[in-house]
């Protein structure tokens, strides 16, 4: 059962990132949430709300555990959310005494969030190194090509001759500041308890959730659970990024259809016509940056997350955020794909 | 590696439809795309293009045969489709003589888009009876429960009393609207060769293709290749079909947060708080009325699909429209359980 | 005061459209609404709910009744609706006895959704024989030019030779089924009273309804004030226009960017550069397509519209509904002006 | 002829800003677009490429031109931007002999999103200014009602209980952000000529490039015609601003829906229900929300903005960035109404 091409058995061949989607299995997002579950123990211990025998044994069992995927299949149907059955599941084999000791004080959407800003993070840095690379792709075709003559066309219409440079700077020029602003991006913890308000936690609660930031490498802000602009604006991140490949790609296609200003090596067969060399990664590109686009305006509807949490605007993020990390994760390996296969750009200036 | 709520090992148990999902994994595909060309086959050699023979031979091998999957992924990465790749293999277990007599005249388009429709038309019918089952779940609903009083509420405030049946008919009444539409919907097949013309089937054209219409129970009309109205307007009716389950979701939510007007069985559990029990069906059917409402966008900028074929354009159908689908199948299961867990609604008149 | 581009000083020659413009103004709103007044009150006389002669006194007054709009303007910023201070304003012109007599049984919504349906019903059989134009434009430029030779492309790649008919198929064949949604589409009365039961006109409801619609030229249906989907229906049948007329844009674009294969009179000229020809109307309507098809999102976000009436849901459709009309409008007129400007196409087979 | 509701003669009242629409009038983006033609005249001086008095007389005849605003209609019509016949006619009221040193090396799109960052900067202070006085008016709240207990409510029930602080700074948090974004942001030049090359300034093109940014209060970088992450970007601000006030919206459309935990001063009529206090304000601010939640899908399909200039692309920001701007500009308006119409919230904690 494959529904998203990002996952397809064989469209995935395309549209899909294996590095990226080993994130996003069930497996990942598992153990990034017993790993919240461990770091909150450990947490928790340091400032005495749990015995450190405790946190250590709950750690150990988070480590290994695996839980039974259809018992929690059947209880998200039931809850609307893993984690209660996770927890439940937890606590059984973490057994006596120690099973209370386990999600004290935290709420599902604390280790849903969680996780999932764990696994941005990784992936940050995996596409902030992807741009790296493709700036230096465009770095060699500049020095290559960059003194090639290409006609310059605006409104559609050959307008006057330009260089490969100027070109080339207009699909590398936004490269750095996405990089820039992949790596610098705060990941924060999710951690409120019920209602947002750390209740069970008392006094102590700022200091566990710093130390619960500490252990799991985020940042710690005071809980964001029904102020979801930290999604909102990294999918607009995410669609920037796709939006500029897709016009790198928008332009290779159109080059290709031109037909002299550009040699690219690859290129996609036809079942009717062996002659033809389709432009299948430029227009990949395309697709997944209108994908993104049209994605990102669920993201911002998310916002409207009624009260202390809403259920119905949080789903919509999980419908939703996972894909546009996908398109993104396609889009770069498909821009780096498809920079390599440039043989020849522009006309030599003679 | 599951990037999507629908078919995710334990988020599909909130967000999935096991029977929709059964049509679009990639062996119903494989097997659809299979069904094609022994119909295209058996439609040719009634017109004399192939012999009887040939046909039988090609219609037996696509019965059986299961095409290497690896091998159609790399592929797919390569040719931007899977229809190359497949019909090589195709061709290769058919054999000589009739290998040759394999997709004659067709193009991957008019494989992938008519095992498209063929899929598309059995789910209408699925969704179809749902429909029916939901009105008459409504229907039973309004015969316990409708004469009890309900506060009608414009505009979020207490406006006077109405009915649960004047509710009921808000919920109830666009069903059948939309069951008609979809049972009355014509799936057509798509056959149009390298660029629409069939311009290897000369004069037997048009009845090679209405041959092939028959044979798959889909309807005949010429090519609709970058024609994308009938997907646009197939994703305007999942959507329409979904918004308003999402009406009938956010009422339910809001009347179960007034707390007096409603009773319902079921409602998840919370980690963090026992006592509560959430209304798990109706907010699910919120995020997915906001999902499709969001997707529908994009099925729309497929609209503008260039010259013979756009591989942009309609590789974004491909990213959009299952998940669309499986959203909606998702509504409907999910408003019928909500609708079934309505123990009480309004309040007996005095 | 000029925020929308149909409707700017200047932006307006190239996107507007004044013809369809009359239609959204605040005078034809004010007028249909009085018009929905007049009628109401006749109905109600036939029906003896208030005497023949209230019904043709507030008849009277209402055919030239010009209200304060500026005090329309400060009621709205406190009412949300205009009707409130409009109805207060009719009844002080209409004067004893019969002030009373106005509006009765009716509520805001009544009057604004009717508004809108006696008027796009108006726009629908004017965009019905934009549709006609242009299908005989198309039949006229294949009368022309139908036999000439046109490259087929597929994924942006030369392919096999097509003809120039077979182009205009893909542009012409789905404006007939348009032109059929159109004139057959039902635009129904909208009349529920406070909360949608109408509940001050008791067994008379049902016949007043009726024959308030017949006096506006309305279908008679129930009340549809949360049931969104004749709104979101009626939206993706703007953007399938809108989309099929981008289609056309983006390929004539296309053609004039390869050069030879098109011949366009007018087009727009540079401030940078003299020899440019700018193919604008093309442009234009692949712009208004991509505009149609974002805001077609929120149409169907309205669909969620909580309970008897939601205010925040049917604001978004005053903020979307009328400017997907303006683009539909301006995408109808351009492709008119773009079809009439197309001296030659494609190549003489020689 | 009033086709959006942001400045419609009654609908303005509730959905418009003055203030901020008089930076999208006609007249204030001719005025921008002239004082960019003083401005490069000055900086073309400076760097000796026309004289000083040409660049003087230039900046005089610029104060004070008042265009033929239907000839520019109608040169739009035809050149799809205003640019072409705006400077033609600017050159005739220049005459001889400087008629010429007009508009020199610059081209259509540089006068036109110059003229837009100009105006963009000024808002983007104003907006922060609200986003100040909101930010005032919550501490004000959290200092009166601060300690009020307020049902949290999680996933639309009944949760624990909080303190109205907890809630307020759901609504506060986000707002620092923001207004730090606006002010930081900066609003480069755009500043290419025909091709993005600045070909006709050869060597000063840097230099004249800086000066222009410094005489308009920009930032300099080099032209980014054809990358618009700028205006993507800014746009996704706007939405997370108007995003974050719906939240506010919604959450007290739900407090004054419960009815006892909330008192609101103002709140509109009823043309039906005398008795009705409707939150106007609250539910438009939902709106609001998800009208820039639409609208910014938009924004990043036209990231795909092909070659040196799309006509297509751009066009697209013209119809729904000056709408997202008036949509912010109404959320902040109401945002702060409805907060000074807090009489209390939650209560007495006894």
């Amino acid at each position: 059962m494959t529904i998203s091409a990002y996952d397809h058995p064989f469209l995935s061949g395309l549209l899909g990132d294996d590095e990226t989607a080993s994130y996003f299995s069930a497996q990942a997002d598992i153990r990034a949430m017993l790993g919240f579950e461990a770091a909150l123990a450990k947490a928790e211990a340091v400032h005495g709300l749990i015995s450190h025998e405790a946190a250590r044994h709950i750690g150990t069992v988070c480590a290994t555990f695996e839980p039974d995927v259809l018992h929690l299949r059947a209880a998200t149907a039931r809850d609307g959310v893993v984690v209660a059955d996770l927890v439940k599941q937890l606590r059984k084999a973490v057994g006596s005494p120690y099973s209370d000791c386990v999600h004290l004080g935290a709420t599902s959407q604390d280790v849903i969030d969680t996780s999932l800003m764990v696994r941005l993070k990784a992936i940050a840095f995996l596409f902030s190194s992807r741009l790296s690379q493709l700036a230096t792709a465009f770095d060699n075709l500049d020095a290559q090509f960059g003194k090639n003559v290409l006609m310059g066309r605006t409104r559609m219409q050959a307008a006057i001759a330009i260089t490969v440079s100027d070109r080339l700077r207009a699909w590398s020029a936004p490269l750095g500041g996405y990089r820039d602003r992949l790596t610098q991006q705060r990941f924060p913890v999710q951690f409120g308890g019920a209602a947002g308000t750390l209740d069970k936690l008392q006094d102590h609660a700022p200091a566990i959730r710093a130390a619960l930031a500490q252990e799991l490498g985020l940042s710690d802000t005071p809980q964001w659970q029904s102020q979801r602009g930290i999604i909102a604006d990294f999918a607009n991140l995410l669609s920037l990024i796709s939006g500029s490949l897709g016009k790198f790609g928008q332009d290779i296609a159109l080059l290709a259809q031109a037909g002299d200003e550009i040699e690219l090596a690859g290129g996609g067969g036809s079942s009717a016509m062996a002659h033809k060399q389709n432009p299948v990664a430029a227009e990949a590109l395309v697709a997944l940056a209108r994908f993104n686009a049209t994605q990102l305006s669920g993201c911002h509807q998310s916002l409207v997350h009624e009260q202390e949490r809403s259920g119905a605007a949080w789903m919509l993020e999980w419908l939703i955020l996972p894909q546009m990390v996908m398109a993104t994760a396609a889009s770069l390996r498909l821009a780096l794909e498809l920079a390599g296969h440039i043989k020849r750009i522009g006309q030599r200036n003679s």
